[in-house]
């Protein structure tokens, strides 16, 4: 029986055009987290087991990890996120380096879970991460970084908008609710889905939790905040105002900024049962056939504690190229990845053009120029279709003519100009290239 | 207990620097690929064991492979090579796409194998392929490719070879030792042993597998060929001239071309148990230090047949990332990627410089000038020591003075040369930096 053809469920194939798109995507997450000063880094692929269970709930542990136990019994798992890996980097060479410490990757990650749109079991991420800024300073960096990235696809606030909360924030107010550590734990969990979920549906469940009346009261309230001066007033009345301090520092420093435009108060952004202990976030599609998160991060300051190691304040985002990729479709900005992109398709008409041509190829390659040397004798009438499909802006042409003379024909695909050239001239060819 | 910090066992974390000195061999790649013409592919990390085991000897399957069965019952690996995934995308579309393909990848892959210099358990593979070239001039262009890429970290003939064979040769003049099917398969994994093994081992092997004393001369003759023409002798003795047919012509083409310098003739290449069946070839480090292959690769004919898709020549190479940044080290050709390198550090001796130096940070980055705003308001006899460190090439200055002037000092950390330019004037800035 012959073989599937098809990828692992939840993966996929990159054909050069899909890969082209993926490329796009990678070279501006270069490209925008090195113009903001981070550096790259990557760790392994396979981690052990440990590490996560230290960093994240058993939840994740148990359903959505790649792990096996390897012939070293060790248990080992692939990759779902970045963060663990990053944070034992950091424990690593932290005290050596000069703070604060601006990282970038862009790793393959694998989920165990049923593919469905916007979600594979393998997707790559970009992350970036800034340890020991003081005060706010590292939250508005990576704010100003994420938007900034977007920007450079053409992306702006009629596409998408940063929701942001605090989540010192949201532990005063919901202390204020219930002393019991569990119902809060409970309550975390019901904002995370109360976008999602009725009304009514959502009443239920706070009875269910067993809050009084009148802390349900206030929870509702609390759901109901849309702005920063909502939030201020509302933590003014139940005297939290202190609660308040490190968002109002941040709200100050972006109120002047560019970005301000971005963001919006959320008090349904609380990043799940994740390690965020400061300001937290996430970027909405603003489109209405994909409103959805294409984006998360926020401030972290205990992520180094699992290794032993003093505290470090940090603050990041991931992004994901799946989501990505559909926001920018949604909003028609991906360019069209379908072709390759050359310099030059060198053709010859007669068959001793493949030995002729050789240097010609090898001083335009030297000079920089992607080349795309027929590897047949290429009738005139079929040159041109064959360079169109290669991608290619010129065309060689080199026929019983050219090679009495010692010359070769340049065209311009676009312009149509033309010029012959001596063979050994290569410098006046690079010329008419560059033209 | 504190969690390990350490990778996991025979895998890399990337620190920046290390991160750079990969990115810098992953450029080239890029580059040298794409100089001829070749196109981006990539596929996913899992793939069902069959695909493996279909392709290769179980020995691999057994040994060496990273495999688990997952939830949904699939016996599934991490890749250990590409070739397999390559195999089965080309199959998807070879027919609907033009010939040759040309196609390049840079994937992590996975073999599960005691750490050692040059053989981790997690590397990376630069591969190249065409498929469908007719004649010989797949096999040129792999070659000319290769060498190109060496060449652009500034390898010459005195650093590396190209050791060089054809399949198709071995089999007939294996075949004319031996009517003997296993035993050729022996001889196959003699001669693959035969430089590590002193002459006694090797004749005491060759008895054990049962060759007349006859055939071992020849075998031992075989062995000691050592160059194009000695092997073309040797055929035409053996009356087995026609299987050199392809290799002669191959030989031809490269004849007149520069890469010839590069080629060696070497009986002991046959890439092992390997699907090649025609043309193979190892660039070998010359230094003395280092004497083994960095890369490897050849022709073969029959690697869509487990898809039941017709036969489509190819010919392609593999070379690994930590052979390849070892043969650079040996040979002193890896640059220095210690330091990170930035166009500009801003810093400000006065608070009030955190605000008002934003948009100039804003402007620097979208002129493309990698910008490391300092997050703290800097003394002045501390800002020179922080640009070095940040890699910066210039460095902005804004103390009382400027904040009362609203302007900025810029200065030339190489040069010394310095300006002093209106805080709002961004594109002097942006003139100070290009010149």
């Amino acid at each position: 029986m012959a073989l599937s053809k098809k990828p692992y469920k939840g993966t996929r194939d990159f054909l050069p055009p899909d890969k082209r798109a993926q490329d796009y995507l990678f070279e501006k997450m270069h490209q925008s987290a090195q113009l903001f000063g981070f550096e790259h880094y990557d760790g392994p692929l396979l981690e052990e087991v440990e590490l996560y269970k230290a960093k994240s709930g058993e939840e994740l542990i148990n359903d959505q990890i790649y792990s096996f136990v390897d012939r070293g019994k060790r248990f080992v798992a692939i990759r779902p996120e970045m963060t663990p890996t990053l944070a034992r980097m950091v424990s690593r060479v932290h005290r050596e380096i000069p703070k604060p410490i601006r990282w970038y990757s862009i790793p393959n990650l694998f989920r165990y879970e049923k593919p469905q749109r916007g979600r594979l079991r393998e997707h790559w991420q970009f992350n970036c991460d800034i340890f020991g800024a003081p005060g706010r300073t590292g939250e508005v960096e990576i704010i100003q970084l994420l938007i900034s990235f977007l920007e450079n696809f053409g992306a702006n606030e009629s596409h998408f908008e940063v929701l942001i909360n605090d989540r010192t924030i949201v532990d005063s107010i919901f202390s204020s609710l219930t002393p019991d550590k569990e119902t809060i734990y409970k309550l975390y969990k019901l904002v995370d889905k109360s976008k999602k979920i009725p009304d009514e549906v959502l009443l239920k469940e706070l009875k269910e939790i067993g809050l009084e009346e009148e802390s349900q009261k206030g929870f509702k309230r609390y759901l109901e905040l849309s702005s920063f001066e909502d939030l201020f007033k509302f933590l003014q009345e139940l005297n939290l105002g202190e609660a308040a301090e490190n968002f109002k520092d941040f709200y100050q420093v972006i109120e002047g900024q560019n970005i301000i435009k971005y963001l919006n108060y959320d008090p349904t952004i609380v990043r799940g049962l994740d390690y965020y202990t400061g300001i937290v976030f996430e970027v909405f599609d603003k489109h209405p056939d994909n409103r959805r998160a294409i984006s998360g991060g926020g401030a972290y300051a205990n992520l180094l504690q699992i290794f032993n190691e003093p505290a470090l304040a940090g603050v990041g985002f991931g992004l994901g190229d799946v989501t990505l990729q559909d926001f920018l479709q949604s909003h028609n900005l991906m360019p069209d990845c379908s072709k390759a992109i050359n310099d030059i398709f060198i053709s010859y008409q007669v068959p001793e053009g493949y030995r002729d041509l050789t240097q010609v190829a090898s001083a335009l390659r030297s000079a920089g120029k992607k080349t795309v040397f027929s590897l047949e004798t290429l009738k005139f009438k079929k040159v041109f279709s064959q360079a169109e499909k290669s991608g290619a802006n010129f065309v060689l042409l080199y026929g019983d003519q050219e090679k009495n003379d010692k010359c070769v024909i340049i065209k311009n695909l676009a312009s149509k100009e033309q010029e012959t050239i001596e063979l050994s001239n290569t410098e006046e060819i690079i010329k008419f290239l560059n033209k």
